[in-house]
């Protein structure tokens, strides 16, 4: 997505150890027009896949999947990483390593929200190692739905969450590839 | 708002201690047509306002803080309860008390995004004890920008948060209120 490059191409931030810092459009401010226009674009790749729920987990996957799911119709479910008391029942429960925070991490989804028999595409920001899209891909296997694919604003492919994802055999979808990010640089997979 | 009463009317569960789950539309998962049209019908309220940025504090009021942002053209900053590694700089630090978690939270958020002299709408899913919501005025006022008004999607009256931000002298709009959750009901004002 040539208008999503271009702005990470302007105001993306390489911090080293493969961290990418977009806080300007996504992760703490939020250009909601552009991330609409994202959310349009995931839909339209995914038009025809009959998707009923989309899927994301807490903070940084609700934006985008918020968008994805306004534009395809359709209900948004971010699982939760602390359980709030207004969580009873029975819940989904992974864990996945956070790279932005240097910890493990719960991945809390309650029961009744992900029912059987749904078609569920499940968003995230960034597809980086692939281990918080792997705990999201079990959860909704656990709940006896299918997966119909996996999308994400910006996948780093050094970090080989792709591969990580290659098992399960999902269709995986980004808007932006980055390639490289070695001293300092950000290469994207088209340069 | 008619709509979003209904819905509270017929899913809003009452958990005890003043507690609202309406996690079906908001706070797990999110019914995005309905939360857009809160978030358009907060925007209308604050046409006139010249608003510059939304302020929210992550996780649950990034959806109808999405929703207005989107409506009125402007930048979306969600405060962050833990500092991620991308987060560096000088940054407004206030705590508050989680209701839903039962433990002090912190809001954080750079202060490159919260720049001098905007006209901010702080929004939030509920007006409780209204403590996050003080502590993200004072985190506004604290970069020398001005709270043009607070919006909420549902106020609980009998928690008293109007009262503790009367003294800011700033504008409150909610979009359901409720007045009354004793003995397991849910009494909204207009009843």
């Amino acid at each position: 997505m040539k208008e999503l490059q271009e702005r990470i191409r302007a105001e993306g931030q390489n911090l080293g150890d493969g961290i990418l810092k977009i806080d300007s459009l996504l992760n703490h401010q939020v250009d909601t027009r552009l991330i609409m226009r994202c959310g349009e674009e995931i839909a339209r790749r995914f038009r025809d896949e009959n998707v009923t729920r989309i899927l994301t987990a807490e903070v940084s996957g609700i934006a985008p999947a918020f968008a994805t799911a306004y534009a395809l119709g359709v209900p948004l479910v971010y699982a939760r990483k602390v359980k709030p008391v207004t969580m009873y029942g029975p819940v989904y429960l992974e864990t996945a390593p956070s790279h932005t925070k240097g910890m493990e991490v719960n991945l809390l989804v309650s029961a009744e929200f992900l029912p059987a028999n749904e078609r569920i595409l499940i968003i995230d920001d960034f597809l980086a190692s692939g281990r918080t899209l792997k705990g999201l891909i079990r959860i909704v296997r656990s709940a006896r739905s299918t997966v119909v694919g996996v999308a994400c604003i910006v996948e780093k492919t050094f970090e080989n969450g792709r591969q990580v994802l290659e098992p399960f055999g999902v269709r995986i979808e980004s808007l932006v590839v980055i390639t490289n990010m070695e001293d300092g640089r950000i290469v994207f997979a088209d340069e």
